[in-house]
């Protein structure tokens, strides 16, 4: 397996674009664009808001949704469209949530016949997607004029255009592309991903768009996304607020004509690890990459009884505002570690429990069998100042393990989110 | 029902006082005392630490402790001093949480035995709790020495110095006493508490001790403490974390001379509201004075279902991270409440759902049937820029309610907690 460039556009038969069509509107200007008479070169200059994923064929397409019981209407239509398990491309804006607004099913409906028209397919064969502000109504007559200009703009190259299109507050562009061999042929995986951020602050969302060329069954694309979403994704916390509007799709088109995978055979085994590396790094990068985060801290449950309880422990962990915060001051405060731990409500041992804080540097053990060791505090500092710590714990208890991401608190998470309008 | 001044000490036959012993040593300084000749002078200056609360009779008692699985010594030790149902008084301690470290069952145990030595009791008669920095051994020899002093100190004006040295990082005093009629005799409830706040960062605890001089059986006092909490205490949010240390304690010591409550009558009921208008009370100031919290924030939930369910909602607002920086920037962002409520997991309808957002200043509806209303901005801001703040959730399904407390999210809960040792 080889990582490569390229994104959502490395698998073949895809091409993909991003412009910019105004969607966000200032209060008062109306149902408009943002620019009454935009030129192409208006759709491509400044941040973009409007993508587009493409693919020569008819794909097989699986896709998980947000678990909150507030969907935005984007998450519905979706739902709709792959009902027959298939799809051509994808459609997604920044800007604006699409929910909780009035006429939020039609204008995710809308977004797809725009897309449809342009690329002479039906509405049907989209999924669509939205992040930003919720509650206000979409910005509808901006993306039916920058449809067009964007299908003209779809390419071999666009993931780059595409990624960078549905980032909002994400610091930096969210994309992957790995390759490797089934039944002789070259097989690819691409994907963009957007995190936890927004331009007009209202809540975070999760969008992940994955292409492959490899030749899937729909079951069994299916089957892999819903095995390896749970253990990537969804073991992302940055603040335990779970967005309307996450969504994660795959598209599959089977170019690059390999034996179809239709059992679970050893071709499903290696197509699922690629999958799996691609979407753990982009939940890594999610993660990293948290609203205001300064570093990525990672934790590792193991020798548990259960993946569940450990993935349990470790979610509670990097979701801890205190252990966040301490992360943040590089300060290894492993009381607040096992603090978490208990209040999980996962079973463990606490008079069993191992800590260590990890990171380039070097390890510490800071808490054997649940109370403190004496340690070398100034050490500790230095292995918690890089930008990428793990809290490593053993509960010896058994060989299961879970590992989750997540972020420090800082004071830019609350200014993003607490000032942002003053 | 009257509230009046003196807190644990306003009923008949308690004593109360605190003193600084010097719990909280700096490392290498060995096991000792923070001051190595301490006059009685010195135990009466600077930030207290060891309090004692003493009844002249032997009061039924009853108790809730933290639900995080790892519990401090502590709680271990008055679970096995209350199974009586009887107790003469508590000793508690800030500094040093006595937990998650060498010796802390005994430690736990020793300050109840020097509490017994000083008053004429037993060590069994004694509820004992810790709050302060968890993983630590405790300086029991500075408790030792501070005992006897502190003994000598109790008075029936003792409630400020006790409520004074149960603090940590709270920014003010928790106290109050409310007294009403039973039978016609004059009965009081007095109480002090401590909230979420540390010297040595580390969790946030809460403590609440309960007085009474009414006469009530020990199983109506255990019953309506019970159905208490959980509706005052337990629905307050800071920051999510349950710390290990968390308990609240009543003791009743008869000496008001009431018929003995013993069914559940009238005088069941009027004493149940008294305590429950304690516990809001102390709940109310304990979310208001969160760490780094710049105002209070009430969530109300109305015509739902069920109590579960209203409460599970509000409980997901006031903890959500974006709604509280959110009532930091005082920012109408109603669409993070919605999206709170979403994921909650408690049952109701999106498109049912109504949100005001309220103060003194006055109320505004924000969003009608999940959907937003034009509102305007500066009139919000202006309500939400109030010291306590309310988010009113009509969910237009039932009869059942519930009301959660919180605060908001604020650069110094940022800086607390993720910056004390630099």
């Amino acid at each position: 397996m080889k990582q490569i460039q390229g994104g959502v556009t490395a698998p073949k038969g895809f091409t993909a674009g991003g412009v910019r069509c105004g969607v966000k509107q200032s209060k008062g200007e109306g149902n408009q664009p943002l620019l009454a008479n935009m030129s192409v070169a208006d759709y491509l200059s400044g941040k973009k808001d409007l993508a587009l994923i493409l693919s020569e064929r008819e794909c097989n397409a699986a896709a998980t949704y947000t678990m909150n019981r507030v969907k935005a209407a984007p998450l519905y239509v979706t739902m709709e469209h792959l009902e027959d398990g298939t799809a051509w491309g994808i459609i997604a804006n920044s800007g604006n949530a699409n929910a909780c607004a009035p006429q939020s099913h039609e204008n995710a409906e809308a977004m797809c016949e725009f897309a449809a028209a342009a690329t002479g397919h039906k509405a049907g064969d989209f999924v669509v997607a939205s992040t930003g502000v919720i509650g206000q109504t979409l910005n509808i007559a901006a993306i039916e004029k920058g449809v067009p200009v964007l299908a003209e703009q779809l390419s071999s190259n666009g993931s780059d255009a595409a990624a960078n299109a549905i980032m909002t507050t994400d610091t930096e562009k969210k994309e992957i592309a790995v390759t490797f061999t089934l039944g002789g042929k070259p097989v690819t995986i691409g994907a963009i991903a957007k995190g936890s951020g927004m331009i007009h602050p209202n809540m975070g969302t999760m969008l992940c768009f994955i292409t492959t060329d490899c030749a899937i069954t729909h079951e069994l694309l299916e089957q892999t996304l819903h095995e390896i979403v749970p253990r990537t994704f969804n073991r992302v916390t940055v603040d335990g607020d779970t967005s309307t509007n996450d969504m994660c799709v795959i598209l599959a088109n089977g170019m690059a004509e390999n034996p179809l995978v239709e059992w679970k055979d050893d071709s499903y085994t290696v197509f699922s690890k690629a999958l799996h590396q691609v979407c753990e790094h982009l939940a890594r990068c999610i993660a990293g990459d948290g609203e205001g985060a300064s570093r990525l801290v990672t934790c590792k449950v193991h020798e548990a009884r259960s993946e569940e309880s450990a993935e349990r422990l470790a979610k509670a962990v990097v979701g801890s505002p205190l252990v966040k915060a301490a992360m943040f001051g590089a300060d290894a405060n492993w009381g607040r570690v096992l603090c978490a731990m208990g209040y999980s409500k996962a079973p463990f041992r606490p008079e069993y429990v191992d800590v260590k804080f990890q990171s380039d540097v070097g390890e510490i053990l800071v808490c054997q069998a649940g109370a403190g060791v004496d340690f070398d505090e100034d050490y500790a500092k230095s292995i918690l100042s890089q930008d990428e710590v793990s809290i490593d714990i053993c509960l010896h208890e058994g060989n299961q393990e879970a590992t989750c991401w997540g972020c420090d608190l800082t004071y830019d998470y609350v200014k993003i989110n607490g000032d942002y309008r003053t």
